[in-house]
């Protein structure tokens, strides 16, 4: 993690995106996080969209003598080597979405991959603003550390102009 | 779903677990329940299984011309044609399942299947007892009618002696 | 509560406001409520306002040998008597305001007064939405029987031109 | 906040308890815990309880020309001068006391002097186990950092005998 010739120390930031739309505004989000944390934001911070759209339904019957099936052990490889976490959260029916808690659920099976990882929320606003408050209290659970501040909702009607995103 | 030749109105309950584990505890309270529907409670109450195992990672791209693929659409009929929901729901990092998550959010869309349907929560006790509010928060926006009483957790390490299970 | 003469039942509606202010939009709300149920909607519907402000904070050392303060057991005189209850309940830092939840915490020492009645919530919009879902959660264990819908939130920016309001 | 002499940072913890009885547990967990800062916890942690009973419910017509109330001011004073706090949170009906959100709202008014403190919960157990969830949903929009680890619920059956504290 270390940029050896210039003595820096890069962050890698693992992007998740909670949905399946190919249009997916929180998936648009994410891409524009990742450009400007490529172009314009301080160096330092790498960013990688992590793919969870292709691990089994979570059930540890399919860990089988402590090994977790190899795109999920891949997964957990993933969110372990990083130092930071960017979830891009839709709200289904006032919670997050299925994808997004199989993922967590996965990396959390011990040893919990997600433990005292800082990460930050963004979320297009959807039925309301709920969801960001389940996935809070399952990162506690987790030992995730979520920012507090900014909360960022956006709203989905109109296309995202300004992007404004932090990420601890 | 009213027995011409008795008269009388047989109330129809769709049971819904939310593990895919085989020896999962809550699909053993879900059999217990259906074991009690058909031998010892009043006549007048048939539970029945709904598989929710097969249903894919939801993604409303698979919508096409307003029509869920067939096995979505089928899992939406049986929960119209049902008249009350009984959800055995493991907790998962203080908040339901995805495999839950997926019945439910599928079940929503437009037009919502699960509105205005009473429903009752049993889970067997795992990190906490939080996730049946969070399973409440979201029944807010489904219009499910979760009854308040009993509060029903199990103890998961003793083996389920005495089950007391109430549907409204 | 039967309006002999007419053989009608009248159903009495205990209505509540979260906060002192004298300017309250919340007390605005319950006001534009009582005036619609006097004066507008079907006839049936009374709605008194239970004055909360003069509660002391909740102390069970206040009980003594059974016995509530006199303020308190009229107020909970009065909630018992409710057929429902109507509350306006600002949110104060995502949460019910401390002046409701007293109100709430005397009247659910045993024997809960809360327990059966149906209810519904109003609020007018400050820095979320979410408060009302902690007052549902507590209803939960209250037995406390909430409407989901609808889920009354008023844009506090704006005068309140059109309310409707609906209590089950 | 400096001991010049020996130039050691004394980190001043506020100690904040929600109960208003007189034997309360809560209370006790907190004298317990500040009796352990001052004799056997490495040196450099001062706790001094805040007493929060006096303070009026909160109304923001009390607030007079930017001016609180003497006893509030004092209040806010000794939460702005904390370096971090610590809540012994009881559960009244599935979330937190009256008296400690009313402390919580008083100290939250522009500037919100909580901004940034981290802060540990402790709680006796009570009706169940997730008002502290509330108090962490609160604390995202005050912009306490709460820890993760450990969650500390007391069982109120039997009395306190081993008490581990851990404060950030």
């Amino acid at each position: 993690m270390r940029s050896e010739e210039e003595g820096k120390r890069v962050i890698k930031v693992a992007a998740i995106c909670g949905s399946l739309r190919k249009s997916s505004f929180n998936r648009g989000i994410l891409r524009a996080a990742m450009k400007m944390c490529s172009e314009t934001i301080i160096e330092g911070i790498e960013m990688e969209n992590i793919d969870i759209t292709e691990l089994p339904m979570i059930n540890v019957d399919l860990v089988v003598n402590g090994e977790f099936p190899p795109i999920v052990e891949e997964f957990r490889r993933k969110i372990r080597e990083a130092d930071a976490i960017f979830f891009a959260s839709p709200e289904y029916n006032y919670s997050v979405t299925p994808l997004l808690k199989n993922a967590i659920d996965w990396a959390s099976r011990p040893p919990n991959a997600w433990a005292d990882k800082p990460a930050a929320i963004v979320s297009v606003e959807g039925s309301g603003k709920c969801g960001q408050y389940h996935l809070r209290q399952i990162g506690v659970f987790l030992d995730i550390h979520f920012i507090n501040k900014p909360e960022f909702f956006l709203n989905g009607v109109e296309p995202p102009k300004n992007l404004i995103i932090m990420v601890t």
